[in-house]
């Protein structure tokens, strides 16, 4: 359960906790706090859970006010509790929201594995916003409100398409701030609260996040490291759990780099028609074909009666910093700029001319990303087996990003030790709808190879020093819930 | 009821009909339309109601299955029914997204009275993108994602609260991408399905798609053509009702160009604390005072324990095709920043270094840009004086538009009319959480004069013709409603 509708009362918590009680010098209030952390990562109290308050907890506990305020607090500092003003806190796993640093000069000293996000080709960023002011004087004497995006952007991410073997004509393009506003603007149209959505776990946190924000259901299907997706599976969870949309990431799916092949797009493209579920693909990372060339884009390969939303953006393949995404459907794209006129009225005029020029010049600079890309892969696979010896990476073939299995559940704890250390890692939890994937962590290869290589050294003694330290889980004492990590 | 969950019954939608039979030549499924229309800007049935199927509807009236698929159909085209797959359809006020003209040539054939947005002041945008294009190298190598926006950004807006009187530090404030889009991130934050939320009536229509999209309940309080917002009705309605949130536009409110004056704002700040619910106070309109003096922001005037979140944009005083707004708390904005990652990651660099630059220079262009909307105001002032004799345009004294009571509630027609001759204009009904309004329409005057008096005087004949073809209400069988126009 991803919404945050769920409480837990006071002596359920209580009865969930069992014997929580710290043996050695570690204070009450932390062991408290790391018990209840540790039934959240379990999947025993599901995240979004609203906790019970601070004096019906103290009273089934048995403790005082005091203890259970502070469990809390350190609860929130680690973010692992939300609370907002009159209503109850809800349990969360932690998002590392990045702050600019004030001084630049001090980027260096942080390495940022927590975000797949590649620097920007400097040229074709420069030259794109000075065709924007070439561009832009004939809108500015307009009001300069364009919810489907500007017609020149619309025919160069229709081209697109079509070059990759999908015929789409501008006037089935809307332009959004970005993949993950474009997934917000699907679910506003197609997602009502308590709706079932089918995701691939492990799958991107911004999707989870997204999901809960609608107070969606999350449901799931494994991805195999070797074999990926099981497409029987997807059609049993589609037949028993009706889910209101499936969700997708075919190429170069994040976090684990793997590829859909043309068999498995032409099966999801028969199952939307089948039961009438309509597919949202995120291609977010389709440009990113590191060893094997991608197959056209699934909806090319949809059957009369399928619904395939495709979902893309400028932030992998150009820059983050530059917000521009698109939906593609095979109608007109009326309801979905409706929902993005209500959600900030329309997109930016020169942005949309600077990344109508960077796109329009994919070809010129992809490949050498792509090359450093690949440059990159290599250093950090080396140094993952120079210093995370038996963690073992999924084999991806594309993408930004290594999801690698590391010997023992300790992700958390790695990340919390390697902010210590000056190394932001995200743990593998926060791709799970339900929690659990303590045992895995991303490693983004979007860094230079030296930063890299510094980085994931840092990992290890992270990984090391959790191992060393790690927190036993206190005994549960529930009945007929798992024991034991959700991996 | 804002909340699209209500559904009517194909029977309470038949009594409600009543005798809609056409008398004359009209065709039935038209007959039909209008009167299903005329029902929801009476107010009988409310906005977001779902319709009865085809199939019951049509045995209910004892009509065929295709005069009511025909008056369904005509519903959907003019924008009063909106239908969504596997959904019922649901009545809706009629949204006007604009779209971009392919030829821009085209643009002058058509007067966009619909929107209230000023053109560029082309110089300081143009030298905003060429100062970002000097400050955005150094961000070129990063992710370019900063959820909370750039320092230079949040300390320029800080520096104008502190400016008009509301000291602020740049660590309180968070960027977003316009005022539409902080008001979503500030219901994503306080607001839940079936909350209720206090809003003026009238107000801006995005507001009211917002509360929408979030299955929100308005709740409403009159605002008096010359006294303004009565804060006794005000308080009331929150002692009894216990809204979420309170949302207001003090300064040169948004249709009517109304200005809270102090004692309204301390009063507001005191109902704030005394119930515990945040005051949303809507500053898109605050930087045009035509008239008077605003008095510094209504935060400025909040006692301890008040909440107000204030809402800025620049698309009002520098130009909607710039994406850029805030929102302003008294501690840290972090759970919007957390709601602002989840939406749509962080804005755009250069587009944040492009607002900024224009933001300093407000002082630089702005007495120009309020001479300018003087002398258009006195120019729409008169043309609606010639060409709708006997309307009344609220007295406001700043903001972009004028706020005019028809001698007949034809705004609907009217506004269809107006489409015919090539003016596009928003009818009263639109800025009404609950419809109604349909004896008033908006009239920007952020157009050239010339535009503005053509453009009003089409209006005028638009209006006239409406009157004369008016389709008159279908008798109510009803009981216990109000059988007149809600306004």
């Amino acid at each position: 359960m991803v919404t945050p509708t769920g409480a837990i009362s006071a002596t359920a918590l209580a009865r969930h906790l069992g014997a929580w009680r710290p043996a050695g010098p570690q204070p009450t209030y932390r062991a408290l706090a790391d018990a209840i952390r540790v039934l959240m990562l379990d999947g025993r109290v599901p995240v979004g859970t609203a906790v019970p308050s601070e004096r019906t907890l103290a009273e089934a506990l048995d403790v005082s006010r005091t203890t259970v305020a502070y469990a809390y607090a350190a609860l929130r500092d680690n973010g692992h509790l939300l609370s907002r003003q009159g209503a109850r806190s809800v349990l969360r796993l932690p998002v590392q929201v990045p702050a600019e640093p004030v001084d630049l000069g001090a980027e260096g000293d942080v390495i940022k594995l927590n975000i797949a996000a590649p620097s920007a080709p400097e040229q074709i960023v420069h030259d794109g916003y000075r065709h924007a002011l070439e561009c832009a004087p004939g809108y500015l004497a307009g009001t300069g409100i364009y919810p489907n995006g500007l017609r020149a952007l619309t025919e160069t991410v229709a081209e697109r398409f079509t070059h990759r073997g999908l015929p789409t004509a501008a006037d089935q393009i809307l332009i959004t701030s970005g993949a993950q506003h474009a997934l917000r603007l699907v679910l506003d149209t197609h997602v009502s609260p308590g709706d079932r959505v089918l995701l691939e776990q492990p799958t991107h946190h911004g999707t989870i996040l997204a999901l809960a924000r609608h107070r969606a259901r999350a449901v799931t299907i494994g991805l195999h490291p070797e074999h990926g997706w099981d497409l029987d599976q997807l059609e049993s969870v589609v037949r028993l759990q009706r889910p209101a949309l499936i969700f997708v990431i075919p190429d170069f799916h994040n976090p684990t780099g793997l590829l859909l092949d043309e068999a498995g797009r032409i099966r999801l493209g028969e199952i939307s028609a089948r039961y009438r579920v309509p597919v949202v693909v995120d291609e977010t990372t389709a440009e990113l074909a590191l060893d094997v060339a991608a197959p056209p884009p699934l909806a090319s390969f949809a059957p009369r009666g399928a619904e395939i939303i495709t979902l893309g953006s400028a932030s992998k393949t150009v820059w983050a910093g530059l917000r521009v995404g698109w939906i593609r459907v095979d109608g007109r794209p009326d309801t979905y700029a409706l929902a993005r006129y209500e959600s900030d009225i329309g997109g930016a005029v020169f942005e949309q001319f600077a990344a109508q020029y960077a796109l329009s010049h994919l070809d010129d600079f992809m490949p050498a990303r792509l090359a450093a890309l690949r440059a990159q892969r290599t250093t950090a696979l080396a140094a993952i087996a120079e210093h995370l010896p038996g963690a073992v990476p999924v084999r991806g073939v594309g993408g930004l990003c290594l999801w690698v299995a590391l010997p023992q559940p300790a992700a958390t704890a790695t990340a919390a030790a390697a902010a210590e250390l000056g190394v932001r890692l995200i743990p593998g939890g926060s791709f799970g709808p339900h929690g659990g994937f303590d045992s895995h962590i991303r490693i983004p290869y979007t860094l230079d190879s030296d930063t890299l290589a510094r980085g994931i050294g840092l990992v290890g003694q992270a990984y090391r020093q959790a191992v060393g330290d790690a927190v036993a889980a206190p005994p549960s004492s529930d009945r007929g819930l798992p024991d034991r990590m959700v991996v």
